[in-house]
């Protein structure tokens, strides 16, 4: 049977540590869906277009990999793309606490639909799209944090001040 | 002696998780005040009136259970209907953290206070307020999650669209 | 209705941390069976009755407290004596987990038997057992970590020398 | 590709938790190679043929899975066995803290073997082989915790009495 | 050489576990600069100029200490001031996995800059910034939490009644 | 004043790991005292004459460094060597629990005497002493994990085979 996964989340934007959990997932899984979530009430930096667009610069054109945006429940989105897979980061205690749950609940709403947790690379453990924003806002270096594509993006949001945040 | 206690909280709504630590509370206080906080800062979801409603439709007729709305310190609360005891559902690590802070500050606000914490059936471990109507406003299932008169209230609070919350 | 509590351990020997836990759980149940595990397979500082008769010295007469021994399951034990609630001390994280996991456990195997978690004193938060008999074998100051009682019965335990251990 | 994957423990005996993360890793992988660690260091309960035996009984005979018994460094095993894939249940933050350290050496020893994290069903988190241990020796009820015939297995070691542990 | 440190934070207000690492500091540290964080997206209660004052109010004249706002990267800040050293408090998990994280990226994006981690007594490890500011807001008891002249400044904040935060 | 600092462990080997720590402190510290834990209950892999030539080799012959074995009470040793600083890597939740508690029990019994934490480069984050023994005994890889002394001895202890541990 092919293997369909799914890897969702903000990506707001794309960092060197969701780059890594991608080509990772590739090597086992037959096609990983990235999946942008779309979400009314969170105001994010790039718009979903944007940030499908910097997934697919920063990603690459391995085959495996496909970008999609989505609303609403991922166990819903999930059935819809035929996947039987979520791939999660795991960095920390707290995160794991809050994936754990959501893991159980997931696998509640769609009992077929399996959750597995991957280590990101040493490298990039301190890598999060947050910290990379607030970087990026005060002029620091971006260099092995994104994409150079994504570092592109991030100065020409900023280069009208911190004050359009 | 008769011990009264609180279990307090934003029940916004009640989750088959409150429920059970209700139940399992009755077991050995006398009287459980089950304490709605009424919080101007955040915005719930339900009204104080309309969740105090659903918390007696959903834990039952029990003579052990009072459900109060309460505003301001917990500490003072708890002085003011004679209660010795706080009463804490402990689901997670992140959650354990705050909830040891919380019941040493507590202690030292008012040191004849004590908190318990106590373990949810793992049925409910994955259960949140903030999970179920994050599932029921994109439609999802919420059975055994809520109790029926719960699933109801929020399917009315979202019958115009996600658009309204 | 009356609440019997156990609250089980090696003890060997008894804290200030354990003192406190104790007096704090006669404030809301009707007696505390104060258990002794007495395991075969660990090597014990202090005998079962040497550990019985600390306890005893260091708890003091609440009219509270029993003090007992017990081998094999607690939750076995705990149905003997009669008891409905497990009174646990809290203190990290690591605790906190396994905890977790004894709790669920003896609500299967005993599903009308509940565990309650306290927090110690924030005084007391760093003393354990273990803790305390290495400070004592190389005669460091037992001060405020044990019942004077406690500290004398260590200080004779280790008069040959910390070869003995 | 066909993904081979590991799932190595000590299955002192095998628990319904193993079960659990072996049927829901045969869903995304073509062969689950289940590796009993021949520790010599540890004194298992089970002999390592009998551990092989009691996993063939209650995991079933799903063509997916294979049992093996190994020595020495895991990654040495799963690239005998073509694996590359390791999986890990994640029941506790203690665990992963020492899983997510394991998973980044195992890579660093070879970088081509990545290691995935399951949660296994909540009906088994509080499952482990040493409480499994520790209530077939007192005589406690098994029930939903093993396989009946490690239930069965269980019972015959015990039944000289705890003292032959 | 002579040590610069760097204790930055939010100082919204000053309580008596920042003052308690303060002092601790200044033990193994030649000069330790207290920087005050102006940081426009978050409504403080107090402003940057009240905040710098508590500190001073409240540290002492410790000739050791130095008062400063900041804006922007910490890093950026540390160089400014020729800081080698980043002091920070650690006192919870969920603290310590974001600190971790934050120590490593400014590692990486100031290599010569370390962060150590301190524990704050045991009598202020469940006071915060924020509970102070609940308490304060509902008329509680501020003894033992923060410095007289910072209750002070609490009080008058809240004179007018909760609804003014 | 100077700032003696005690890094205290096993170091049953020394790892990179701990290499890092080291050269990290002496940015700060005057002088550190790398203090190897002479434990007769322990059974380790090399004698402490050996531990200690190995960390003078693999430390490097920096003059802040200076290599001691000692016996009995932390706090008595730095008392002796006139310490005001234990240095602690902290790698791990499960590690900061229980260096939490020790950090608070030694400033209860040496007040003076601070603990401060660090954390190692990312590089080293999954490297321990125990992993680094348990890879030698199998043969398996040591670069990077080990200072090319350290790796020679270790092959040396088992040269004869993983018997004879």
């Amino acid at each position: 049977m092919a293997t369909i996964a799914i890897y969702a989340g903000s990506f707001d934007p794309i960092t060197r540590g969701h780059e890594d959990l991608i080509h990772r997932s590739c090597e086992f899984v037959d096609r990983l869906v990235v999946a942008v979530a779309v979400n009314s009430a969170k105001k994010p930096l790039f718009t979903p277009d944007e940030r499908v667009a910097l997934i697919r610069r920063a990603a690459g054109d391995d085959p495996c990999i496909e970008v999609k945006q989505f609303q609403g429940l991922l166990v819903n989105f999930a059935r819809e793309v035929g996947a039987s897979l979520i791939i999660r980061g795991l960095r920390a205690v707290s995160d794991f606490e809050y994936e754990f749950q959501m893991a159980l609940m997931n696998r509640n709403l769609s009992p077929g639909l399996e959750t597995v947790f991957m280590v990101p690379s040493v490298e990039t453990t301190y890598i999060s799209s947050s910290i990379v924003r607030e970087i990026a806002q005060y002029g620091g270096s971006l260099e092995g944090l994104v994409h150079p594509a994504v570092a592109e993006a991030l100065r020409a949001k900023f280069a009208d001040g911190p004050s359009n945040t």
